[in-house]
């Protein structure tokens, strides 16, 4: 297999974005990195889009053609996907150009994922989210995403110890994150009083241990890695890609605390990197909860099981702890636009290993990885990314 | 880049299956496959599955996580993706499987490809049909497919003097056919008269000029060309794949009579077997209405630009004439369950190569194509198949 290189880097800003639409913030994501790769357009063999519910959200399917379309390479007549795995849509995307170009059809891919789901209004975007999960055996009787990951907190709170104020810290450092960077939803930093003491939305989860309602867009130019040094001097490599699956309804898991296909998918990756987790300096990982982020970095391997809540109390993953975690804010403070999640974390991994990540910047950041996670755990896609 | 090829195929019913359900019919179909291929399971590297909009049809997303859980393999954490490209998501499906093989990450895939369309009644399957043309320079001013059809049907007849009878001739044709599948949804042929006496949907199309409203789910195995054998002796090699986008919205277009992305697809198809046109000894096109299949004949290059229709006449395309297409009944006569029909394409090809096609059986055939169109014409994927 080929090895392949990220060159180039867009994002939106995410937030309530009325004053623009699903084809013009997916423009705007890919004509950014279009340019940040110093690539024409002409030199691209494919691309890939993710999005989670375009079809419910905005009353469009067959965004692989539309996403071509609005890029202006329609007449080009250049192969265009859409590839779906719930809020694991854009790491799914990101994965098919990767193997496009591992497999030597390809040598330039564009990647590209996004949601508009403001649109629909609040009540009918947790109805969408809630086709994440098992229609029939989930969804149906009203089980919600906030019920679905309460239950898995309260299950690790039993078994682990883990607490309240454990969770609402993640929220804390993740705001404080967020507050550093300009393209996320809510730039404000907030206290553990606020987090505590917000309504609850399912026990123990507040309004500030959820995920926003976000639209956005974020694309990445992919390029075979032998060919990237004439288009850029600051090339990233992907050197590990790994995929799970999992019962998608939460009662069919062998234990609701940990995400197996997480699991899966970390081995995979590491594997395939020639490393371990310890190897890992940061990483962005899908905290579309507070603590689907404290199952992440015990499932990831950072930290054993059951130690994640006490991790976030040792200050592990802030800024400037020994192992940062969603230095961008990560989905609680930048925002979820469902189909851009796994995009966008690639995004943020980039510019830490690139030095251009600003007020965020971490020291000495040499292998990041990004973790996304489709529903309650059904599907996880990993990437382990490390400067050339 | 590998070798890849088909070891076994599955295929339900097609037609209005209200017994069923939507993971009752993908189950069916893969379990179909994973026999026909005499694997276990437990060799299944990685599952792609297509679907245009379960979220709209049933409800349901995240389907790329549910097939693997209905197939029973979530234990096995296996990845699972599901890819959408409106009714040609099942042909991007075979394009992602075959990637993930040819890359060499993988050796033996699973492909799938389904939609239950009958369980939201008539009105909205239209409606949700729509989404797949531009949402917003199209469906919402009320377009829907028939009639982006009859606009490139009254131009084709305009430029070239095809006739209505012409175009009902395609559909009696494929009655013809589909009256021998057992898998169709309308096994019943249907005379010249019926065809251009049935009511008008959008002029010059009647009734039987459309493809019906299907519920139907295909499955394929794929399998490392160089493997096959340990698994089977009747393997059908994939020899080309292409893919090709144009504008979603039909006005975009250079020609709304030619497929630019068929042409495109079926220019890099072509030249990776390393055949032209004329090697092809028989073809399953997207005959979502019947003009669709004139304009699939000329783009593939079997006829010029503008005889497609004079192709109908001289019986080039019946069962025993010089270039047979739709020998399966064609998506006007098996049924076109929209994400389904790409792969069910393949398993059509695969039993006349194999000589398991029965009464439909082609004498000498060592070469077939299968053509899937999403939308108007914004994505085509062609694959080329022969036996090993």
């Amino acid at each position: 297999m080929r090895e392949v290189a990220v060159i180039g880097i867009g994002i939106t800003k995410f937030g309530e974005l009325w004053d623009k639409s699903f084809r013009q913030l997916i423009a705007e994501a890919g004509s950014k990195a279009i340019l940040d790769a110093g690539i024409e357009g002409k030199e691209i063999d494919e691309m890939y889009v993710g999005s989670m519910s375009s079809g419910r959200f905005v009353g469009q399917e067959h965004v692989g053609a539309l996403v071509a379309d609005a890029a202006g390479f329609s007449h080009m007549h250049i192969p265009s996907t859409r590839v779906e795995g719930a809020c694991a849509s854009g790491g799914l995307a990101v994965r098919q150009g990767y193997l496009s170009i591992a497999s030597g059809m390809n040598d330039i891919v564009v990647v590209g994922g996004m949601e508009k789901m403001n649109d629909v209004g609040g009540n009918d975007a947790t109805a969408t989210l809630a086709t994440a999960a098992d229609q029939e055996w989930e969804a149906f009787f009203g089980t919600t995403f906030p019920a679905l990951y309460a239950m898995i907190a309260t299950r690790h709170m039993h078994e682990y110890g883990t607490t309240k104020e454990q969770l609402a810290q993640v929220a804390v450092k993740n705001h404080a994150n967020g507050a550093k960077n300009p393209y996320a939803q809510y730039r404000r930093e907030i206290t553990l009083e606020l987090a505590m003491n917000a309504t609850t939305v399912a026990y123990p989860l507040g309004l500030l241990d959820c995920s926003p309602v976000t639209d956005g867009a974020a694309s990445l130019i992919l390029c075979a890695a032998d060919k990237a040094k004439k288009y850029t001097d600051k090339a990233i490599k992907i050197i590990g890609s790994g995929q799970g699956s999992d019962s998608l309804a939460l009662h069919g898991r062998r234990d609701i605390c940990t995400l197996d296909a997480t699991v899966h998918a970390a081995k995979t990756a590491y594997k395939q990197a020639g490393i371990t987790s310890k190897d890992i300096d940061f990483a962005e990982v899908h905290d579309c909860f507070t603590i689907a982020e404290i199952c992440a970095i015990e499932d990831l391997g950072f930290v054993k099981k059951g130690e994640g809540g006490k991790a976030i109390d040792n200050k592990i993953t802030t800024l400037d702890g020994s192992l940062p975690v969603n230095t961008s804010g990560g989905l609680k403070s930048k925002g979820h636009p469902v189909g851009a999640t796994g995009v966008a974390q690639m995004v943020e991994v980039t510019q830490q290993l690139r030095g251009e990540a600003e007020a965020r910047q971490l020291k000495d950041a040499k292998i990041g990885l990004a973790h996304n996670v489709g529903g309650s755990g059904a599907t996880c896609v990993i990437h382990i990314m490390e400067a050339m």
